[in-house]
């Protein structure tokens, strides 16, 4: 197995674990069971159980990133490129919902160690958003009374907080429904009249 | 100190020394500490540390929807009413933000251990919200597009979101600003058209 390989498989046991008991009651240990490897072989890869919580993140964040810009290429209406943006994020969710509890329940809390490097890919996800309310701003199909890094905020939260209802209960309803309610709720909210 | 008195004032040690430790970190002798009692008075109120956060969390709910309810009394118009409903959610965050941070925050990661009771009060507070999108409905005001329930969490996730950045960095705007900004965003995305 390569080097890269074993790191993922590592990542991957981390988000099975974490996931399963929560952050702060997972060991390093318990990680290196699920994961098959010697408790050792983790600390090649990562420092601590701190470091695993923030590689997943960072990971995370690079896939979901590179996604939804590789998505945004061809589009160039900045309505599009929001439902663009909603529905490449829930893609992201539903295909790894143990991940999804990891980062909106654990990753909250744990938040306090993370360095603003860290958290820089956030920002660049909340960006993606900003920019695009600016481009609809700017060619009169958002309104100006909404500021960008404000509105992008208030859409990461409404999309996040169905995110959690889904890592901890039994939706509601099912995820291709809420996307579209999102949709709706959001793009209208932004429009300028 | 009658035992009402002291009972609130564990709680209050208990929200600064979560929000200053985080919930993992801290131990109810902290909490003893700050509130000036000895450890074993803590036990005659609560159980554990669990216990600590969950009466936190009980208490603030509870205080947040009498508060909302109030305030919505003199109030027919669902547009109205939601609007009522962000501003009065703010006042209660602005007037604390170390509870703010500890709700958003510690209480996130610590939902687990939460019973299906304590969830309720949550539940009520969503109920609320989804109470107003359906009288919206009702009337023809807000959209029929939107599920309630839908609604009421992406508009509790909104406004928990920018209350997050408070608690954790240097906000991008004025509260009040970002207050104007929600409740533009919310209630035209809500909007029969």
């Amino acid at each position: 197995m390569s080097a890269k390989d074993k790191r993922r498989r590592i990542l991957d046991a981390a988000v099975q674990v974490f996931s399963r008991n929560g952050f702060f009651n997972s060991k390093v240990a318990h990680v290196a069971r699920e994961a098959g490897v010697a408790d050792g072989t983790i600390y090649l890869y990562f420092k601590n159980k701190e470091d695993l919580l923030i590689q997943v993140f960072i990971d995370t964040m690079e896939t979901a990133l590179s996604k939804q810009q590789a998505a945004l290429e061809g589009i160039t209406d900045p309505v599009e490129k929001l439902q663009s943006f909603i529905h490449v994020h829930f893609d992201v969710v539903k295909a790894t919902p143990n991940l999804a509890e990891v980062l909106t329940v654990e990753l909250r809390q744990s938040s306090k160690f993370m360095r603003g490097s860290d958290l820089r890919l956030f920002g660049q996800y909340l960006g993606v958003i900003a920019r695009i309310i600016e481009e609809g701003q700017e060619i009169g199909v958002f309104s100006r009374l909404v500021n960008p890094r404000t509105g992008a905020r208030a859409v990461f939260g409404a999309l996040d907080e169905l995110q959690l209802e889904w890592a901890t209960s039994d939706p509601a309803q099912p995820v291709s429904e809420v996307c579209g309610n999102l949709v709706e709720l959001l793009l209208n909210g932004l429009r300028a009249r």
